[in-house]
């Protein structure tokens, strides 16, 4: 079962890193359930979200703001229908021509070779004071 | 390798639990490599740290500041000489009394039954915001 996850993560970041939005649909399962850990009040984009159709319209919107330059996987670990990723990212802000860079943390479970529960984790105050373009006041 | 690599995460997390210092001690890699990715200007603790001696430096000072009320492991993962884990955890800020909660991952490398590599995600704005008490101004 490893062996399954394991093709069927590397094909999801595959899809991700060329842009392929349909082979990217194609890999999220219908009830798919998603979390991205950060402020909703600086990327709207994130928190939780329910369901495939729901999960495409939050991908969508972070392509809009933001423009995927890199994204390099430094650690993948797979155990039975489970994967963790750690990677090295850089997005530009579309609407500043600012560059984010940041490492991101990915929890994944597979099934039906589709990804069914999904959680990202970044250094979000960091990653909102690369958005602003200042350090946060305390 | 990945049963020993299970046995040696499950012992280092059972001894932060229970808060053996010792234990804690006896299973950190004298040329460990950590990085606790949060804004130092919040606490002073995070960040990267360089060997055993600097690790539990920080340990020290989480644990003079923070007092853990419970750690739950929700997911780990387990593959060769690496794991991920991700946690639901609650600690009392000591000057305050103010309990903070969030969710914490983890990626960690073990070498000679010891970590050597330790990574640490969290929504850090959200937990910055729950040690000051009051929202961020954006």
């Amino acid at each position: 079962m490893s062996e399954d996850t394991r093709a069927t993560v590397e094909e999801l970041y595959d899809a991700y890193e060329r842009r392929d939005g349909d082979r990217i649909a194609a890999l999220v399962h219908d009830d798919i359930d998603w979390v991205i850990y950060a402020p909703v009040s600086v990327f709207p984009f994130v928190g939780p979200r329910q369901g495939r159709a729901a999960v495409l319209q939050a991908l969508g919107a972070i392509a809009e703001e933001y423009t995927l330059q890199s994204y390099k996987r430094e650690i993948m670990i797979v155990d039975g229908d489970r994967a963790a990723v750690m990677s090295d990212v850089n997005f530009t802000q579309r609407a500043t021509g600012r560059t984010l860079r940041f490492r991101v943390a990915n929890f994944l479970r597979i099934q039906d070779g589709r990804v069914i529960e999904f959680r990202e984790f970044v250094n979000s105050f960091d990653v909102v004071e690369q958005a602003l373009g200042r350090e946060l006041r305390l």
